[in-house]
This record gives structure tokens, sequence and C-alpha cells, in this order.
């Protein structure tokens, strides 16, 4: 017989559940598990949902490196829009699994042909907060022409 | 012969204005009539047609009840991102015409499936501002792991 | 030990998909399982996800009933756009948990409002289709000039 | 006492419609009314407001003239998507109001910049089949190398 | 033999760049300058392109004059949404340009035909800023119901 | 003296394009400069810009190798919809540059995280098409569950 799966208090659902605030928290740190602990109060079925279909299904799968998924991650959501908040988590997770400030801005100017350069201002300037939170920035961005 | 529309003062116009200042009252209450009053003085054509269109044409048709449009409307807002505003506008809306809390939290996770987690994640700390000025707040929200 | 959730074939993921698919095919009949059909030669883990995670895990949540959940479908989907195929499943699923033809092209209208006219237009056209492959059709759309 | 404006029978409103079907015929000719009656088995109401708000309200207001209002729909078009069918018409109404082949590719190529390169080719190509159904072309496109 | 572009230090690339910086200054004035220079410690390649595509080599092209061109920016950034920030410049740009107050909201309630009321509004209330930052109105929003 | 860029008869221009034209028939192949000719009688200017600055000035920057980008940009075709057309180009591109038809398809479903299944679904059916034209497809597609 199958389980309903909104049982999410079942060990299988919370198995995926703590195995996707793992891959989250390796991931993207504090940000990733503030944004599940701030839905506590509203919609903890969407913070459940988050951890383990996004972070626990998807995220983890062996298919594309942390790297790729970033790339993809930083795509996507530079062509959405509006999205600025979760650009910032991926901004961090981004520099967490290796890709260097130059890359990651560079992804985006790569998108401006896509998705326009309005989508790529806003997604640059919300990782410009996150360089500067971190401390580091591109090593282009101390050349004045380029 | 028939009149240009643009003739907002013509008594038939003012009428459906009137009409739809009134359904807008009754759904959203001071959150809708403060945008047309906003509009005052910088488009007063375009807070008419939100009055008189939006809410006397089509908010009030029979054809689907209050609290089916609600529903609609918070998964489109959701889904076109960017529109927070009108979105707490709709949510105060919805929790009038009866939707609970925890039906609006659950809509917006609905939509997370169609329209990504980005959105429903926006969409829902929008509803969480609405619920904390009303004081409400979701059932299932008092639980933790759900 | 958390297992990670990409291993699809163990016994607790194969019970998420197979609800899945028994909500899916409840629900949407042909249509939505042959969606799944035609990935498993290009990519089966999508086809997974849609049955375990959209169909399985949310679809079938209690917190809103059938009607709710494809009235908000129609008004994310409307708003999306590019989104015709889809659409069309979920209006033969509207049809089929008792939304009524004049309910559906309804929420159509309403969703102009916030999503303009040519969403709306490609969503009712989408819908024409499929009212027209079940051989009904808004009861208002006899009258000529409603 | 206001009258519920989804009364679409009324003579205000069967004037508003009315002169909305005048502005429509004079802009867009066959092509916009014909989206009307295609309209006629399936949403009449749909119908009625695109004839009696888009084109009888918003359209024929005076504060900009008709050129202008095709520059600023073909760009609002090509910067949606997905509405492919509704540009096939507005690119005709734009031939209509005096805008010529140049200024319309013209304009989706203006719109890149903002919307990226993938909408301005899809509004451009949709632009092509209306030129080519009006024996028209870019004077630009003549010289090989612009 | 092609150079490759992203040599932006090349003499042809610095005069696209330089004609760029000259557009813009005449189009949009500090507004336009000050976004190039926030991306220098960021992104100074996304500067470049801005500066030499979208200023050097589109805006200046002679296919459209500079009021028509702010028609379809407006249209296209009114339509993508959560462009507030572009689009506040553009509203200085085409006050510079020579539109009207109310030219602009006029474009704007037009977009919301197409677009939909929310992005309508969020785009009138961006223009609303810039308006009272250079004290100018909409004469119409004198008037009490128009 | 800054010469106008819409001189693209310059030199310095056509260097530019044919550069963009060399990277393009090596990323993409025929499919790629089809697309640049279909555009010679309807706007060669548009044709110009793919050319010279998508391909020319950003696609052989040096900051991300050609996998990178074809990530990044199968993230920004997915999230943006009803850009198949050009999805289709770049799932062959993506091909080319050695991405394998499993990774384009987890591109993909990892998009859906944050874009929604319907953006997802529409991607993967046009990668089916450009893997069955080419004839290869995802090793995992062989295996029934995933």
């Amino acid at each position: 017989m199958s389980t309903a799966q909104h049982d999410v208090t079942s060990t299988a659902n919370l198995n995926r559940r703590d195995h996707g605030l793992d891959v989250l928290a390796k991931i993207d740190g504090h940000a990733g598990t503030s944004v599940i602990d701030s839905l506590t109060d509203v919609s903890p079925a969407l913070g459940h949902h988050v951890a383990a279909f996004a972070f626990g299904d998807i995220y983890d799968r062996p298919g594309l490196d942390a790297r790729s998924r970033q790339l993809v991650t930083i795509g996507v959501l530079t062509a959405l829009g509006g999205c600025e908040p979760q650009l910032k988590v991926h901004v961090g997770a981004a520099l967490n699994v290796g890709l260097t400030p130059d890359e990651i801005v560079e992804a985006m100017l790569h998108a401006a042909v896509y998705a326009g350069f309005p989508r790529a201002l806003n997604a640059t300037f919300a990782a410009k907060e996150i360089f500067e939170s971190r401390g580091v920035r591109p090593s282009s961005a101390a050349a004045s022409s380029r």
C-alpha cells in the first residue's frame, strides 16, 4: 500500500528531509538553513519540501557536480528576475563550491545576452553585496577598463 | 452614436467606477482603496481603470465566487513574480473572503510545483507579513516538522 | 544514516512514485500518464519527480481540495505563458474534478486583469481545444453578447 | 444605484463594446475582429472585454497617438514572450497606423538590449511572416551587411 | 585576422565604449553614468558592454528617434517586471528626450492591457518617484477623476 | 573622434562580426549560422549583432570555458520559457562542446526546482528532438525507473 506523502513525519520522509538539510548546510551554510528556519512559523511544509525535495532529492544527484549545478542555478535565477534573495544565497553557495567571483560575474554577463541587461544588472548587484560581505571581489574589478 | 470611453466622467463610467470601488472596499478594505488613492497624483486614469474594469467589470462577475477568484489571483501573482505589493493586498482580501491562512500558504506551496520554489518563497514571505499584521497564522505553523 | 534520495529505487521512493502515479491517473487520466511515459526515453528522472514530488507529495496534500488546486494551477499556468501543453492537461484535470467549462474560462478572464489579455487569450484557446475534444462547452458561449 | 458591470447588455456597455470594435477594425482590420469572433463559442465575455476595455477604453484614449501605442505594444509583447499570435496582429496594426517595416524590426532589435536576443529573434520572425503576407519588407533587408 | 572582442582595450572597442558613454550621458545624464560607475568594482566588463553595446551600438542607431526608443523601452521594462531600478533611469531619460509625464503614465496604462495591472502599477509608482525628484507631474493628475 | 557604431561596415565592426561568425560556426555548426542567414531578408542588423555581440564579444571571452557557458545558457533559456527554438540550437552546441545528454537533462531537472516543472518539461522535450536528430540519448534513459 502506498503511503500518502503528506505524512511528512514518516521515517522515510524525515530521512529525505534530514539528508536535504545536510546538503543545504554543506553548500549554503547559514544562509540556506536560515531560510528554512524563517518558514517555521508560516509554512513549515514549504520548508520541508525545500529541504527534502530541492536539496535532498535534486541537489545531491550525481549527474552534475556542485559547480555545474551552481552555474545552472545562477543562469535560472538571473533569468527569472525578482529572485534576488535566492540569488544571494546561491552566490554564496557558488563561492562555497569553488566558483570564483570572476566566474560568477562572467556567468551573469553571459546571461545578459539571453535575458537582457536589466536582469544581468540586478543579478550582478546582488552578487556585489555577497562579495562585500565575504571580503572578496573579482580580480578583473581592479582594472579600470574591464 | 458610441461614446469614447476615455470620457470617464460620463454617468455610465462613473457608475462603473463607483461600483468597482464598492466591490474593492468590500473585498480589500483599506488596502485596496489606498492603492487607488496613491494614484491620484500620478495616474488617476490607471486608478479609474483598476476600479472600473478590474473590480467593477471583472471581480464582481457571477461566474466564480470570491473565494475561487482569490485562489486564481494568488496563483497568478505568485507565478508572475515581482508583484509582492499586489500579493499583499490580495492575501488580505483572501482572508476577508474566508480563505484560511493554511489554505493560502498551501496554495503557494502548490504553485511551487509549476512556478518554482523562489516564487513560492517570495509569495509566502509576503503572506507572512500580512498574517502578522492581522495577528493570525496557519495552524500548521505551530507544529515543528510540518 | 540518511539515504541519498537519488536512490530512486528504494522502497520508500518507489512508494512515493506509485502513489503519485495513482493521484495523477485519478486526476488527469491518460493525458497525465502519457507525459510521464514520453519522458521514459529522455529523462526518466524528470518523470520520476513529476510523479513522486508534484503528484505524490504535493497534489494529494489535504490542505486544499482538488477543485481549489486546479484553480490555483490554472492561474499559475495562465500567468507563466508558454505552458500551453501543461495547461491542456490541467484543463482536462479541472473538468475531471468538477470545475465547469464556464468556471474555467471565467478563471482565465479573471487572470487577464493581472497577467494581461494575451496570456488570457492563449489560455482560453488552449481550453477551447480540450472542450472540443471532450464535446463540452461553456453555457455562456451560446449567448451572442456574453 | 450602481449597476453591476457584468450586465454587459446594458446600453452603456454595448456602446463601449461597439466603440471598441470600431477602433479595433480601424487599427487591426480583419486580424483583430477575427480574434473576437474566434472567442464567440468559448469565452464571449473575454471577447467582450477585449473589445470594450482594451480597444474601447484604452486604445482610443487621447494621451498617445496610434503610432506611439504600437511602439509600446511591440515592446511589451516582445518582452513577454509566448505572445507571437498577438504580436502578429499588432505588427499588422503597426503597419496600418504608419510604422514602417524598418521601424518595426528596429524596435525589436532595441528590445533585445533589455529582454534578450531570444525574445527579439522570436518577435522578428513573427514580423517576417506578416511582412511576407503583406508583400513588404524592410529596406535595410536588401543590403547584405546590415 | 579577426581580433577577439574581449580585448576591450583595443582602439576600436574603446571608441565604441566612449561613443556609448557619450550617448548615455546625453540621454540619461548622471543616472546612467552612475550605473556604469557602480559596476567598476564588481563587473567592469558588464559596464563596458552596457556602454559599448547597449548605448554605443544600439541606442544611437538611426532607425528610430530617441522618443520612439524610450516608448519601446518603457513597454519592455514594464512588461519584464522586477526592473524598477532600470525603469527609473529610463523614465528620467524619457523626460530628457521630450516625452511628457502624461505620455509616460499613458504608456504604462496602455501596457496594462497586455502585461496586466500589477506590472503597470509597479511601473507607475517608479515613474512617480522620478517625477517627484524632478518636480514635475502629469497635468491629468490635478483633476480628481482622471 | 568616436565613430557611431551603427556604421556596421567599418573594418572594426566587420572584424567583430567575422570573429563572432567563426565562434558561432565552431560552437553551433549549421544550426547557428542558419539563424543568422534567416535574418538576412528581415533584420540583417539583428543578425549582425547576434554574431558580433553575442558570439564575438561575449561567447568567446576567457572568463568561463565553453562547457560552463552552455550550462548557464541552458539554465537561462529553460527559465525564460518560449525560447524552444534557441534552446534547440544550444542543446546542439552543448553536445558540441562536450556536455553529455545525461548532463543536459540533469541540468533541466535541476532547473525545475527554481523555474518549475512546466519549463523543465518543455526544455526536456526540446532536448529530446535534438538528441534524436543526432542519434544520441541519455544513458539513464535505458533504465526503466530512472
